[in-house]
This record gives structure tokens, C-alpha cells and sequence, in this order.
């Protein structure tokens, strides 16, 4: 049995999701990141970065999104999610998922939480961070509406965890001054997604 | 054939360790970012995202370091750089991997290129950003010594692709205000790579 850690808002959707698309028995716990939960002590035994997403398996603890993508399409092959087979299918997935992670995430990270990177007490340069955060995630946005999200999912006919992860930062683009509709083929993924009933369940409970 | 586009000084070390380690015939293209080679008209048409490292392949071309560690890994098993049959194992190289790329790379990145996430004018944002890299970077290698590296390799007595990696970014630690010293694990691991003759080789070519 696994047992995964979430909040609401943040990127542990798309691991959610990639549960539910793979029937994965699994415990869903839920942490209020309002009240620190993920600073406790007895989640940073689960997770010592004190973030969300973690999958406790029966081996121990995983964390980071494009990890547990992966290790959720490999340990239930039958749901399809990534191209295991195909290494240059596969690799597509891991770098679209890579590009998620490490530049569009990081973008979106810089409004709330770009004390991560200066002192927490220079709201000038907070302030400046948080600026340019609709510029830095309409530019990532845009290289993917044009060069990576081939439609109608992002490896073209073939659904994969691309699609969940994708699914999940596009959700945060509204918030960060971003209209979704400038973006034709990432709004129709939107709709897509939504109109999933997988979708529907896991975003109900990340309200 | 692949062709393998890097520059020194930058993350491609990792792929291009992996490329000498899995044997892969390749030719290797060598980018003077001092020039801006890596915004020329003809790169982009290969790497839209105008970075380092891009692997070209005979169905297109690959992206993001984790995807072609995993890619290099995948493509040549003969080389042993990752535990692809073990969907634990390989998830907690991926997730080691992504950690790099997505926090102990991004940290790296607000000392010389803090102009991705504030305006390029705002000197004081831009300082403020260089000030914190040698606590991030510390920080997250501390993580990496307590936590994430078992010794004498990443997964412990198996070398793995997050070998070539945590080399690659520990590199950059005296660059950026920390004495890789301070963490013996992680010095004895740089000290057991530089012994090896694929790094030593790789490395002259990224001076």
C-alpha cells in the first residue's frame, strides 16, 4: 500500500493524478501548508525537504514529480502513461516533464516563494521577483504552445504524464497573471483534462 | 550518429560523462557562450530554449540533463548507468537527478544569470540574488552529504547516472563561496571521480 502526501495548489497534483489514471491503491494524506504542516517534525521524517509531493512505498520514501511520474508508470504498466519501451518517446516525456520542473515551476515559485533565493526581509527585491513573474511564465507557456505541446496531448495522439504535469501548472497561469486563453492549443489540453472524470475526482479533493 | 552540443562551465558535463561512460558513438560540438553562440540563429533552430546540452538524434532532438541521462542510460544497458529494471531504484536516481536540476542547479543560476527572473537593470535585486548562493548551495548539499548520498556512489556501492551529475554540479561549489571540504562525503566522491579516466578525459575537453 502506498501512502502519498499533498497540498492543495501545489504541484502534487500531478503525482495525484498519475494514482488515479494507474488504479494505484494508495492513502491520500492531506497537509495544510497554512498551518506548516510540512515543516512538522514528523513530516520531515517522511520528507526532509519539508515540500509535496512524497510516496511512502513499502522500499521508502520518493519525492519530486518527474520521479514519481515515472515510477508510477512503470510500476502499473497496464495504464499506459509513459512510452517505457521507446527511449526517445520516453525521453520526451522526461524532458517536457524536466522543463516543468526545473524552469516553468521555478518561474512560478519566484511570487511566493522568492525567499528561497534572497532575504526573506528584502521586500524590494521580492517585490522585483514577483514582477516578472507573468513575463517569465508567458515565455515558458509560448515555447510550449508552439514547440513542444504537439496536441491534441502533449506527445500528439499518445496521453501520457506530460499531460497530467502539464495539466497541473497551467492551472497556476490565471493566478500568475497569465491569461490561459492566449494560448489556443494549451487551453483546449485544458478542457480536455477537465473533462476527464480522473480529473474531476483528484481536483475535487485539492480544494 | 548523435551529435552532442555543450559548452564548459555548464551542466552538459553530466550528458556528456554519460556519453563517454555508455560508449556512445557521438560527435561532440563545442559552443563559446562568451559569444553567444548559444542565441545564434542556426543553435536555435536545434535548441529553441537556446542552452546546453542538446543531443541530436536520428528521430529529433533531446533536451533537459535528466532526460538524456536517462536516454543515454536506456539506450546503451550494456554501460550499466542506471538501475532501469528497478522502478525503486531508478525512481530514487530520478529523483536525485531532478533535485539537481530543479533546486542545487537553480540556485546555482541566481549568482550569474538572476536576469531570468528579475529585470536585467534591477542591480539590487541582482545582488541580493548572487549574496544568498553560497547559503542555498550550502544548504543543499548538506542535504545531499545527511540525506541523499549514501557513499561511496549516490545509490551506495552502485554507480549510476546521479554520479555523473553530483559531480558535474559539485564543480561549481568553490565558484560559488563553498568549500566542498565541508562535506566529506561529497569531497571523497569528487576525489573517486577525478580518479577515473572517462572524467579525466571529458573534463580536459571542457576546459
Amino acid at each position: 500500500m502506498l501512502t502519498f502526501y499533498y497540498a492543495p495548489g501545489t504541484c502534487a497534483l500531478a503525482a495525484h493524478l498519475a494514482l488515479e489514471y494507474a488504479g494505484a491503491p494508495h492513502e491520500a494524506r492531506r497537509l495544510d501548508f497554512k498551518q506548516s504542516q510540512q515543516r512538522s517534525p514528523e513530516y520531515l521524517r517522511v520528507n526532509p525537504k519539508g515540500r509535496v509531493p512524497a510516496l511512502v512505498t513499502e522500499r521508502g520514501v520518493l519525492t519530486e514529480t518527474p520521479a514519481l511520474l515515472h515510477y508510477i508508470a512503470q510500476s502499473f504498466p497496464q495504464a499506459n502513461l509513459a512510452p517505457l519501451d521507446d527511449a526517445f518517446l520516453l525521453a520526451k516525456v522526461n524532458e517536457f516533464n524536466s522543463y516543468l520542473c526545473s524552469t516553468v515551476h521555478v518561474n512560478h515559485a519566484h511570487k511566493g516563494r522568492g525567499y528561497r533565493w534572497v532575504e526573506p526581509e528584502d521586500t524590494a527585491a521580492l517585490e522585483a521577483m514577483k514582477k516578472k513573474v507573468p513575463q517569465t511564465m508567458a515565455e515558458s507557456f509560448a515555447l510550449i504552445e508552439e514547440q513542444m505541446l504537439k496536441g491534441p496531448w502533449v506527445l500528439g495522439e499518445r496521453f501520457s504524464t506530460s499531460d497530467l504535469y502539464l495539466y497541473t501548472l497551467t492551472r497556476w497561469l490565471e493566478g500568475d497573471g497569465v491569461e490561459v486563453k492566449r494560448f489556443p492549443k494549451v487551453a483546449d489540453h485544458m478542457r480536455r483534462m477537465e473533462a476527464q472524470p480522473q480529473v474531476q475526482k483528484i481536483v475535487a479533493l485539492h480544494q
